[in-house]
């Protein structure tokens, strides 16, 4: 496990100077730069852009091909956080323990830094050097469908429709498939696609990126019944204070760490018919698994 | 008159169609869907799309060739108004004598349905067979530019950040030019692009697409001061209420009519020096200086 966290620790802090340098060089006003710095800053793991690497350098391609679309890709998944903080939303004062966006500068500020990460990612892809325009296109096209109504936006809808109702498996399953599960499926393919995959590799990777998206929430479910709220950073069993449906609640405890175990399995499956040994995306899983955070 | 009104009629009518298809064909959540429709069909007078095919068929290209883009443009102006309505912003009950958004389906819809509409209009355009990939590379990156941080977003913030305190002319000027001047020179530089113009004329049309955003603005802060309510569907006087900076305000009524007869003057000019007649784009400057509403 060590030399897979070094692999993160090298490429994530390369990853946020660039990053954070495309908007401090933005000619916009200072507070709307501010605010959109900020919740990039706000960290996380940065697993979205850290897949699309790994997936890069599977094909052997070098990760700077990929900073862009990685930058793009961490942009859109911050500004959806921002947005879901909003009180007219999950109305969230704090993230990773900091005071959340709209917290800091206000609603209206809040709501435009995130539109403004929005419509930068895709700025920002348009005018990379690193593709083709044929390649930056289909990227766009790509990230575009995952992030929006047919993606993240209409999965984030349904589970707003689905609050405080006990959901049906299926139910469930659509919402982290689109609320969570696009964003991470792009962050593979991007990689597989820039990195050159094949047809057939293609399809096992997005099965890949399928079942340890859903792995991640399932795991995320039993770590909110298990977890401290140290490790987790909010309280533990919250999702049963609020009356979510989640894998535990429709599965049992049991139910819901077998089906983790299977996804976890299936990913595994799809990485061994890979048509190329694929040991950074088999520690991804592996990571996904054990996270206790 | 009556061409420009005529034409505008025919397409308008055409491109509301295709928009709306658009949407309802979307797998996407009902209500998110339904949203998204309400806020796109309450109308107003698609200045942007007509602007657009406009500058295309001066360049003899069919409209149909600027369709998706269009769309993309209409929909990221829709997606403004919702965002720009919403409580935490300027806290609009009612947009065009209907009610806004948030009022009908809630503010976490109206915030999902904005960003919907913005992604999807990427998408269009990545996903439209009217263009070679350079085309929509560029036409991504030309919008994308125009509407985010440092075009519409910035000049929202600079709008905001401007309330209720006496602004310098550039400091007007800047938000004008930034929060609706971007995506009006937009219109007319994709159609510019999409018709084959050249260099020299693409320049011109820049040039004729600032001063008419400009007049436009100008006129609208006329008519707060000398319409009447029916005509402009608010309270007369509401900007000097809200003790709005205006072009009155900081140039006296006089000078204010000066400066939208120069800015017309300008925008005629750039449109005679041009390679080809343009005669709708004429009319559209027109229209705009003889405007009641």
């Amino acid at each position: 496990m060590t030399a897979i966290k070094n692999y993160i620790q090298e490429k994530r802090s390369m990853f946020e100077s660039y990053m954070l340098e495309r908007v401090e060089t933005l000619l916009a006003p200072d507070t709307l730069k501010e605010s959109m710095a900020y919740s990039l800053k706000a960290g996380g793991k940065r697993i979205r852009p850290m897949l699309l690497f790994a997936a890069l350098e599977t094909y052997g391609k070098p990760v700077e091909k990929g900073l862009d679309t990685a930058c793009a890709l961490e942009m859109i998944h911050t500004y959806s956080l921002i947005h879901d903080d909003l009180p007219a939303m999950d109305d969230d004062d704090l993230r990773r323990g900091k005071p959340t966006n709209h917290k800091v500068f206000g609603e209206a500020t809040a709501i435009l830094s995130g539109d403004a990460l929005l419509t930068y990612a895709f700025e920002l892809i348009a005018s990379s050097t690193n593709h083709s325009p044929e390649q930056s296109v289909k990227l766009i096209q790509m990230l575009a469908s995952a992030a929006g109504p047919e993606g993240m936006v209409g999965g984030q809808m349904a589970d707003m429709e689905g609050e405080q109702k006990v959901l049906t498996l299926p139910e469930l399953e659509y919402i982290h498939l689109h609320k969570t599960g696009r964003l991470l499926v792009f962050s593979v393919m991007a990689g597989a696609y820039i990195g050159g995959a094949d047809e057939r590799d293609t399809e096992l990777l997005e099965k890949y990126a399928r079942h340890i998206g859903l792995a991640f929430q399932i795991r995320d479910d039993i770590l909110d019944i298990e977890g401290t709220e140290e490790e987790i950073g909010k309280p533990v069993g919250s999702d049963e204070f609020n009356e979510k449906s989640t894998y535990p609640s429709l599965l049992t405890m049991t139910g819901a760490k077998e089906k983790l175990a299977d996804e976890l399995n299936q990913a595994h499956d799809a990485l061994n018919a890979l048509s190329r040994p694929a040991p950074l995306l088999e520690s991804f899983a592996n990571l996904i698994a054990e996270r206790t955070a």
